[in-house]
């Protein structure tokens, strides 16, 4: 399953506003990974989330919205993930399967246990080797996130984001060593600095590639 | 699962040029049921079938293709399916979970078992009460075709619709008595009253609305 020569899949999750896109930005650049996100990665993935979260188009019903979720990672593994591994690249997602199962799962109720064999089907066998959850408090989410415009999802209601929190939380404790949770609450360089151990401890660092460890060191 | 008072769902199935269109409109005629089709029928489904079907736009991996088309039948299901089955209304549709099965599943590649579980998932249990697969060979399929201006799927290979035509083949005999197969191949009017007859057998007709049972005979 993990060839020598495979790259490793690390996917940033959390509520919106947790300081996930920031820490996928920062680990991307430590282990000079491919940073990438969900949904809207491909073109095809740019049409979907236009679907699924502007509010002035249709408004899909909960299972649409799963669907739709689930099909832009279906596209997005084929053409960018699955070809970045294959190469011996290392990949950072902002976002991946558990934010839909908690979303769509947990935030709209279409219940994480029956929606995770659609989203396991959705990837192909293409799963994390690291998820990292960033925790933090709806009511600090909030704050950060009062800066920046809120799309669809981002206006729901403190409840829903209440059960968004509360579902990956219940993700990661299902998944167990495949997942580890982050407080999210400290300042980004600290948080930064938690995530790159994590990740060092379980999966260690790419190997560079050969002609980077040919050079004489000066 | 059937209540006296809701309406009966019917699927008419097959391969693009199998004269699918036609029957169902003919067949919704005789029924008064209400006609619709997929995918496209709602707003969010135009969206989806376009980017599904138009090869100007991103092409779809075939796992994104099965999942937009299973978002648009939750939208379908959502909107318009169920709302007219539970006023007792009898639904035709153009096209149900039998056309993913096939196209996505044996066309595609995918799997028509490996599918099934998303497909269901998808339609939240509202199953047809009868799927009509009109089977026709691929030659007939396309000489019926050539008048009309062909899509992305359309365009496909004769290799690609004989395994559509034998996946609704597998579909139906994997069904049971859910299912009925009418050699599609003979004129418009035969096949109807062969329809009609195969739903009537089954389903019996809808019960007229209380007004119209009362309304004199004159």
């Amino acid at each position: 399953m993990n060839p020598p020569g495979r790259g490793r899949l690390i996917a940033l999750e959390g509520i919106d506003g947790c300081g996930k896109s920031t820490q996928a930005r920062l680990l991307a650049d430590s282990l000079d990974a491919l940073l990438t996100f969900e949904p809207g990665a491909t073109q095809l993935g740019k049409a979907v989330r236009r679907l699924a979260l502007d509010a002035t188009l249709a408004e899909p019903v909960p299972r649409a919205e799963a669907l739709l979720m689930a099909a832009d990672r279906a596209q997005h593994v084929d053409e960018v993930i699955r070809p970045a591994l294959a190469s011996g690249r290392w990949v950072v997602t902002d976002r991946y399967s558990g934010s839909t199962l908690a979303y769509q799962g947990a935030g709209r109720g279409l219940g994480i246990d029956d929606l995770r064999p659609v989203v396991d089907w959705a990837v192909a066998g293409v799963d994390p080797d690291l998820s990292v959850l960033l925790d933090v408090a709806v009511s600090t989410a909030r704050l950060r996130l009062a800066e920046v415009s809120p799309d669809r999802l981002e206006q729901l209601d403190d409840g829903f984001h209440e059960r968004v929190r509360s579902g990956f939380l219940t993700v990661a404790r299902q998944a167990g060593a495949s997942w580890v949770v982050v407080d999210g609450s400290g300042n980004a360089d600290d948080v930064s600095a938690e995530i790159i151990r994590a990740v060092e401890d379980r999966l260690g660092r790419p190997i560079p590639p050969p002609s980077e460890r040919l050079l004489p060191h000066v």
